[in-house]
């Protein structure tokens, strides 16, 4: 039997974190279609210490999602694989802008780069290009200004596959 | 010309982050002398969602915060060497440990470990017997129930430590 397709709405945002640059990305997504809302980054000056670039990272998280007010975030899931320390200024960037949108109340789904360049472009290996390539023709009035805001639009594209998958599976009781 | 030996006391807490367990110790210094607070671990059930292990951390280390309100953080600076999954999931744990103390207005140092067993130990390649003998002796009242609470709270001493060659410094305008 088929279902009707679900058409209910919903706000998205994604989140590339960087110690240097956290780019995002809100999208709004209701079936198969999605719509740009906004993107940009949080750059903490590098000259501050560790503790307050963090803090910088989590206000400027916060003022994004007091202004857009999503209801799901995702945030992409990867290390640097040869450098230590590259990857723990990472990881003490992800943890804090993954507890933003979990201090908000909403659920913070993690998807590999490869998902994400699979989901976008179709295929794990696409470049940055093929990224940038495909996100204006799903999101024609995104302009986002950074690598990491694009990034981030197309993690929340990601996600707006992905949880629209598992939503049509409830509703066939799957 | 000789000075005055500094008498303010400061509450100094001291964390040891882990996505497992994070640590806290929280110390009075005066002087030179030291008084052992509180200390404890924060433990998120590791069946929960990453953002939700995160959030915990930061709910705990936040009531903490609020219960014995220091005036100073200070935090170990490590990461896993060889493995990179490990390291960013310690980066992530390390990042919220940061961010609750800022986000409560204080300074954040940082000591690397070598640093934190010379300060307790007075070698910098000290094993845990040592270190926890060493805080028998200067903490008599502590009991860590957890190698996380002992490893904060010798960052604690190691911060009460330095802090106070560096206030000394600023008291004979050095």
């Amino acid at each position: 039997m088929s279902q009707p397709p679900i058409r209910h709405s919903v706000r998205i945002i994604g989140i590339d974190p960087g110690l240097r640059r956290t780019g995002w990305g809100v999208i709004d997504s209701e079936g198969n279609r999605l719509s740009f809302v906004g993107c940009g980054s949080v750059e903490p000056p590098d000259t501050l210490p560790l503790a307050e670039r963090l803090l910088a990272i989590h206000h400027g998280l916060a003022k994004v999602l007091a202004e857009f007010i999503p209801a799901e975030a995702a945030v992409e899931q990867t290390f640097v694989n040869k450098d230590g320390a590259a990857t723990l200024k990472l990881g003490q960037a992800r943890g804090v802008a993954m507890l933003a949108p979990a201090m908000a109340g909403l659920s913070v789904a993690e998807y590999a780069p490869n998902q994400v360049k699979k989901t976008v472009v179709g295929a794990g290996h696409a470049d940055k290009t093929q990224i940038k390539m495909m996100l204006k023709i799903l999101l024609p009035k995104a302009n986002p200004r950074s690598a990491d805001a694009a990034d981030a639009l197309a993690i929340a594209i990601t996600h707006a596959h992905h949880r629209g998958a598992s939503e049509r599976l409830k509703a066939v009781g799957a």
